[in-house]
């Protein structure tokens, strides 16, 4: 952990050989007069964070040496991202998200403890009080899509089971669209259950497919600059808690998906990818359910969940 | 200007001591796959800024180990700077300006070169078409304040005198309010002039006095939290140009001003602050005005522009 694997990059703004020692002085007095300027913020929380901010934001501009015709495209295009945004659209959000920086926030926050599952990002789409179903019940409502059986347990990084365990699930429908994004006030594609006294649990769902993240605004626009798809992996989020546990939010996603190397929200981690295997409609269901002579597809996800003290880490690096 | 001042700072996200291998693995692979996104980007130099944007975003989040908490308040303060921006208002750029990003871009776009006068920000109360004045002319208008003579040259860094250099100046009234802050269409406190055969040049104008930057919105609220005034150091804006020069964009400064080493958005340079010596109302005008009894003042600033090549040297640099 003492190899600065990156700091070749954030170091050349310092080198940054072509200009004169006078310019050099004249570009780090003026971050050190900036810095000094947060020198009285009260909170020192906040002081850490203008001032980190302050060097990060100057070492980008002069490593790149930024001209004022970018800066302006910088202000126009926060400035276009601000005017997208309302109380349907957060632009600001996807610019985090396809920069990677939401996945970082979610990475620290919810460090690696033992063979806990690891997290990934939360997304836009969660809803609270989505509906309750039995063990085995089914979550997609009248969403459109491939009946998919998950089952699995959830244990704590001892490997007892968590009896009881709260689990929220929800996905997009076949057509890319979770349900709040329909105009209709419908519920589909989402409940909650709670796993039994073995801690084990099953739910019918939908197999998941991809869809993209808004892009009829700047954040598409860049990501079509940079020949970048804003499609994310086909995924199904779950959020699971237990008491005395941290608690999960995470995605599964599906071996296979072409789209898992170019997530566009950077949410894939390969010990998230699980298999989903198709059934032909002669198979019979877990359960003995009637498919109707549709096919349909069965995966397994084994939860484990962090002790509740594993967050304090994070908060006792700060 | 191999000596890295700042990369001890900037390294520390790569040491994060509290954190496991496994964890550490976990952040820096995020890095590599976010920065990897952007390896198709047709543009060079927008590949350029997108992965020295990912390193620096993600070094700052790293090092100072942001909260999902902090994360959202960052979401909500750049959707609030959106909320406030309109075509009066610009608060990106205030945020731009607040942490010297405005003035780091200006100052590595004018590089230093010989003795050419140092650049400062251009500011949003710029206007094309403003009055033409005589040499010793009124820029004033109707606009309150104390009347101030202002003289001075214009030459290049040879000591040449620029002839007819042209001279754009502009300032707030003494109620800290430029023109176009008004709604009633006045035109006041701007003009241009062409400098002498001898490159020599003055007129009236008012004796510059601070006014602060808009703080009703989010910037204001951040400036109030860190305990830094909104205030701007009392200046005079210039914008001068002559064939086969760079053209100087700054602010005169006022000796004395009890705000020079808290300029709202770091524009204050050593060299750009003058004496502006008070005159009493019975000390006759140069260009014996009457001054109905007022007393003024006098102020004197050698303008010197450094080659139009010097611009290149900029681009070279990138
Ligand atoms: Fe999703
Ligand atoms: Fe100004």
């Amino acid at each position: 952990m003492n190899s600065p694997t990156n700091s070749p990059d954030l170091a050349a703004d310092v080198r940054t050989p072509a200009i004169s020692a006078e310019q050099h002085k004249r570009e780090e007095d003026l971050i050190e007069e900036v810095v000094a300027s947060f020198d009285q913020t009260p909170d020192p929380r906040l002081k850490q964070l203008t001032q980190a901010l302050t060097r990060h934001l100057h070492a980008f501009v002069r490593e790149v040496r930024l001209t004022e015709a970018e800066w302006d495209q910088a202000i126009a295009f926060l400035t276009a991202a601000g005017d997208i945004t309302d109380e349907h659209r957060q632009e600001f959000i996807l610019l985090s998200d396809v920069f990677g920086i939401s996945m970082q926030t979610v990475a620290m926050n919810n460090e690696a403890y033992a063979n806990a599952t690891e997290a990934t990002v939360f997304g836009p789409f969660f809803v609270e009080d989505a509906p309750l179903i039995e063990i085995g019940g089914d979550i997609a409502g009248d969403a459109p899509g491939q009946p998919c059986w998950v089952e699995g347990s959830v244990k704590d990084t001892d490997g007892n089971p968590l009896a009881g365990a709260r689990i929220e699930v929800w996905e997009a429908d076949d057509d890319g669209f979770y349900d709040v994004q329909y105009t209709d006030g419908r519920v589909a594609g989402r409940a909650h259950l709670f796993a039994d006294d073995e801690g084990n649990f099953s739910f019918w769902g939908l197999t998941p497919t991809p869809y993209p993240i808004p892009y009829d605004g700047p954040v598409g626009k860049l990501l079509l600059a940079v020949g970048r798809s804003p499609y994310r992996a086909s995924h199904l989020h779950f959020m699971v808690s237990a008491p005395g546990t941290r608690t999960l939010v995470t995605h599964i996603f599906v071996k296979g998906d072409e789209l898992l190397t170019r997530d566009s929200v950077f949410g894939v981690k390969e010990s998230l990818i699980m298999k989903f295997e198709q059934q032909d409609a002669s198979v019979p269901a877990p359960d003995g359910r009637d498919l109707a002579g549709a096919d349909w597809a069965r995966t397994r996800f084994d939860i484990v969940l962090a002790p509740a003290a594993a967050a304090a880490t994070t908060a006792g690096a700060e």
